[in-house]
């Protein structure tokens, strides 16, 4: 089967008229190319009132080209990852409509009156439910895809169909190794060369990262969203949406975690040298800070909760062991967020957290503190037992 | 497709002259059904000089019948791993020369110059070598099909191929659950009934067996044997094979290593009762503790010099690394020999190096010797570092 793009507006509208009953036959409808990301085609169909979102794979990467061939096996995993994220934690990620192998494109929820999170952070906007969204999203999402839930054949067949090489090996160069080792996908700017190569000559940690990639790549544990990172997630005040879930794989719960809290802190490291007064910037910190204890607070209560009510796995379920298994979690949770916090900061994709900041000295003071605090975080995070310790870290360090 | 058993030795015949060139065409062939095994039907196929063994799986347990279903995958499985271990580890296997899944069956290698391990123990037979290539076995074994050697896509699509849920559970049920609670599958002698009850109400230890089931259940590292009892090892004074590998799954390392060293320890603990001298049976169990040492030191050099001589996985060729791992792998391979020597003791299946014991209160001497011994293992196991240390436990524990 060879792939290819839709090849105008007209053959984005038949598709969604072919697989979706959003729109009557006779309403006229107008096609946007909307995509702001990498990989993908995005498409938004507008009606006469509603709108629906066309998401199209192509086996290469959309920015790149053919030169960077990445399987299209992708899209049947997202669609089916948004729809099982759907089943357990329906407010927090867009109604899938429809999916169509044959076009390599599926239809979904509009819900572009959220905005993408890390736009939200660098305007500093106040979201008062994130933290507890976030972490409801994932006690609800890795709960039902875990041991703790499916029955062992269930689990077992879903760790197979949901095997995803060329994209985790993405993620296993970007995470754990490039920003180790002098490698020429890194893009470091040349103030933090120093603090950079002194990571590349780090031995303890660069043994506490491959530590990280082996939990990576051998622990099945349950169906991670993958890239938890803050465009992924889109906000409103009082509504959290999470997308994008093609790096889906039968992973780390912590991987999860790790990913979006390293976020939030990456944005806590740019607050230091984004525009603004300086007492509104430090409060945006205090919140964010505050955000990762309700992220944690939220997805140990409802994990313990969900445990309680529907695991019916008498081992794991013993309520000793539970709290034992969170406490480890909540620590490759640490050294996971560290993993991202670096290779945000000296690896291939930057982030405009700390990006936007024009001043290149500014910029560097909040490039180095996001090393120091990402090793860390990595090398000590099993004496790092709880928000409260990481934050009290994070306060810490000098910037 | 329904699967039945090899009507008559004419067909077991038919199978051999059709799959293999084993025999002439006009060489009279007699068949001998010989399998002492529970699970599948074995069936010795003799010529003029040579021989040939033919195993054949059933849709369900040979012992018990149709009753206890399980898949009939596990041939295909065993057939697939047996080559591969050949691949790797071709002194220590017997030859497979053809599956077919029509008759869910394969023809392979007569290894019937050698005696099971578990027998050659109980009679303590000299094996001069047995450690070094049980170590050697596992070293090539688990590196060749592990992360440090196959590339990631390759090792992925393994994962899948070798997903084994109906077996998996059996170990799950009867490693990680019958043992610490009041199971009815349990076979537990009277005089032991206390020191059971014990493990029951052992909080500490619950947790720590329910660790090692996340692992065995989540940690898709390399593909495990899955039951490496002293019953699959079959030996001459200088040679070592490895059989029935119908357990195999993508799983943690440490849990071949820990099942074949749990055996050893199970032989130790049953030669306080055993019949014979006391200075032949001290002697013997001196041996036993010695081929420990020698199993996990041929391991851990030959994976070691693996890793050196054919990994080009930057991150977890480091030197540093692979010595942190191997030391990681060891405290979990006691942990995994610790389950063995618990669940061969009062679970299911028990092993005739204890349960020959004729004397009722001898015997639950070496039944509470192991019990104490198996859950120190499980809970120490963080800080039980060397095989030596391991040795000394046991040295030191009452009997
Ligand atoms: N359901 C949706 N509703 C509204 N807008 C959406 C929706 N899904 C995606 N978008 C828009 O399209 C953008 C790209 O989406 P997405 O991240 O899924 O694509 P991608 O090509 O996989 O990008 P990436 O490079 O992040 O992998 C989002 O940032 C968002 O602006
Ligand atoms: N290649 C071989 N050469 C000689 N004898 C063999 C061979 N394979 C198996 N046997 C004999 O058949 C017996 C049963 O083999 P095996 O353990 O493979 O069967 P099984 O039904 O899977 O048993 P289990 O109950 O251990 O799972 C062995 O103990 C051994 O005596
Ligand atoms: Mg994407
Ligand atoms: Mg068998």
């Amino acid at each position: 089967m060879t792939y290819s793009k839709f090849e105008d507006d007209a053959a984005v509208v038949a598709f969604v008229r072919a697989h979706t009953d959003q729109f009557t036959a006779d309403e006229p409808l107008h096609v946007e190319e909307i995509g702001d990301g990498n990989i993908n085609y995005i498409y938004r169909v507008k009606g006469n009132e509603g709108s629906v979102i066309v998401k199209q794979a192509l086996p290469y990467i959309r920015i790149i080209g053919t030169d960077w061939p990445l399987s299209i096996d992708r899209i049947r995993i997202e669609a089916q990852v948004l729809q099982t994220e759907a089943m357990w934690a329906p407010n927090f990620v867009p109604k899938m409509y429809a999916f169509s192998a044959e076009e390599s494109a599926f239809a979904m929820e509009d819900i572009g009156d959220h905005e993408n999170l890390r736009f939200a952070f660098i305007e500093r906007h106040p979201l008062p439910s994130l933290g507890e969204h976030l972490g409801l999203f994932l006690a609800e999402t890795l709960f039902h895809t875990s041991d703790f839930y499916l029955d062992y054949e269930t689990k077992k067949r879903a760790v197979a169909n949901y095997i995803n090489p060329g994209i985790c090996k993405i993620t296993e160069d970007l995470f754990f190794w490039d920003p180790y080792c002098d490698h020429e996908r890194n893009s470091i700017s040349p103030p933090v060369l120093e603090a950079a190569q002194g990571l590349w000559n780090d031995k303890a940690l660069k043994i506490e990262v491959t530590k990280l990639k082996r939990q990576f790549m051998n622990c099945s544990e349950a169906l991670v969203h993958g890239d938890l990172h803050a465009g992924s997630v889109f906000v409103r005040a009082d509504s959290t949406k999470v997308i994008d879930p093609e790096f889906a794989f039968y992973g780390p719960m912590a991987f999860d975690i790790g990913s979006i809290i390293g976020n939030v802190l990456l944005n806590y490291a740019g607050q230091f040298g984004l525009a603004g007064p300086k007492n509104e910037r430090d409060d945006y910190q205090a919140f964010l800070l505050g955000e990762i204890v309700n992220c944690w607070s939220a997805f140990h209560k409802r994990f313990t909760d969900l445990v309680a009510e529907k695991s019916d796995e008498p081992t794991m379920s013993q309520p000793d062991y539970v709290q034992t298994f969170l406490a480890d979690v909540w620590c490759e949770t640490v050294g996971f967020a560290g993993t991202e916090v670096i290779r945000r900061t000296i690896g291939l994709a930057h982030i405009a957290d700390i990006d936007s900041i024009d001043d290149i000295e500014l910029r560097a003071k909040s490039e180095r503190w996001a090393l120091a605090l990402g090793r860390e975080m990595i090398v000590n995070r099993h004496s790092i037992s709880s928000p409260d310790a990481l934050n009290a870290i994070a306060l810490a360090l000098p910037y």
